[in-house]
């Protein structure tokens, strides 16, 4: 009643969408990712920095170097998803800024000068990205699988260069037999929210 | 055409919705902090962690505690806008688990017995709960006005303990008279997904 969303919008994205945990073999093509960035990609970042960098894993050679780095309960449903992103943060996305926040270009240097106070930001801004990705893979009807469980530094050998750092790993397609775990309670709203 | 979210859907979220820098007086009640919360509860964290904690700011003593800290350009949008909401992670969600996620209760020790591990996790899935909670004032018909420019100490200090820290502060209502700022370009696809 409080909500503008439609019902069934609601139940897609977030009441029936479910962590998927095994998946169907049916492809996630490159137009379906790119529908997903193109909805989502418009969600807030600050100061318009968007750090989130996506890599998609399609190669049999990649998926397995990838795999090598996942803890054990994630290496076997990544094998066999149809689609596998690492979500990665671009340390120097303050290099985009003057095109990308035109009101203030100065901020490039005044505000994200220093290395740590960029990576810090593209750490949260990008996991704000990371929130958002997951539910767009959702409006695409799809579920998501994502994952935390990995050995991050040897992904960003791997797979980056120093000016990178991976926050997530998302398994993508359409759930599979026995593809969700119980769904786990959620804290109440009064354990959550308080009024001062 | 690759998307299952309806285009009013799509609309509402993403394509339309932007970030609001003035607000009418029409007020923002708890039963729709409610709603929003009862719908973004949903959206997956690692072992179920919800880390999220949100602050309303409703009276007019804690708010001119919250604008002190806030940054010359964030002061007086968030003097006018009808409710603020500090969003924070805390680092003892650890707590929680042995009853949020009981599949593994022994995650609690096992893995977040070491406050350093419990902090990042804590402001990694934080922050994709502050990205659903954005989403999720959307879906309330709301306009979010999402600001990082304040003094995260400050803020610690006047409104936290030690075992929580400010990540992002929330305006949220109406969107009022020249609520945006023209709409920042955004990086096309090839800039940010990546194949290998």
């Amino acid at each position: 009643m409080h909500l503008a969303l439609d019902p069934a919008a609601q139940d897609l994205l977030f009441r029936q969408a479910r962590t998927a945990n095994s998946f169907t073999g049916e492809p996630v093509s490159d137009e379906q990712v790119q529908a997903i960035y193109d909805l989502v990609k418009y969600a807030p970042t600050a100061f318009n920095q968007q750090p989130l960098r996506v890599i998609l894993v399609r190669s049999p050679e990649a998926r397995e170097r990838l795999v090598n780095h996942l803890g054990d309960g994630n290496k076997e449903k990544t094998r066999t998803a149809p689609l596998t992103a690492i979500l990665v943060a671009d340390n120097e996305f303050h290099e985009e800024l003057p095109t990308q926040f035109p009101a203030f270009p100065e901020a490039k240097d005044m505000f994200f000068g220093e290395r740590p106070v960029r990576e810090a930001s593209a750490a949260f801004n990008a996991a704000l990205q990371v929130g958002y990705f997951i539910v767009g893979v959702r409006a695409a009807g799809l579920a998501a699988g994502p994952m935390t469980g990995f050995d991050a530094e040897g992904i960003n050998k791997e797979f980056l260069d120093g000016d990178h750092h991976v926050l997530a790993v998302v398994n993508m397609g359409r759930p599979g037999e026995d593809a969700f775990y119980p769904r786990g309670p959620r804290l109440a709203y009064d354990e959550v929210v308080t009024t001062v």
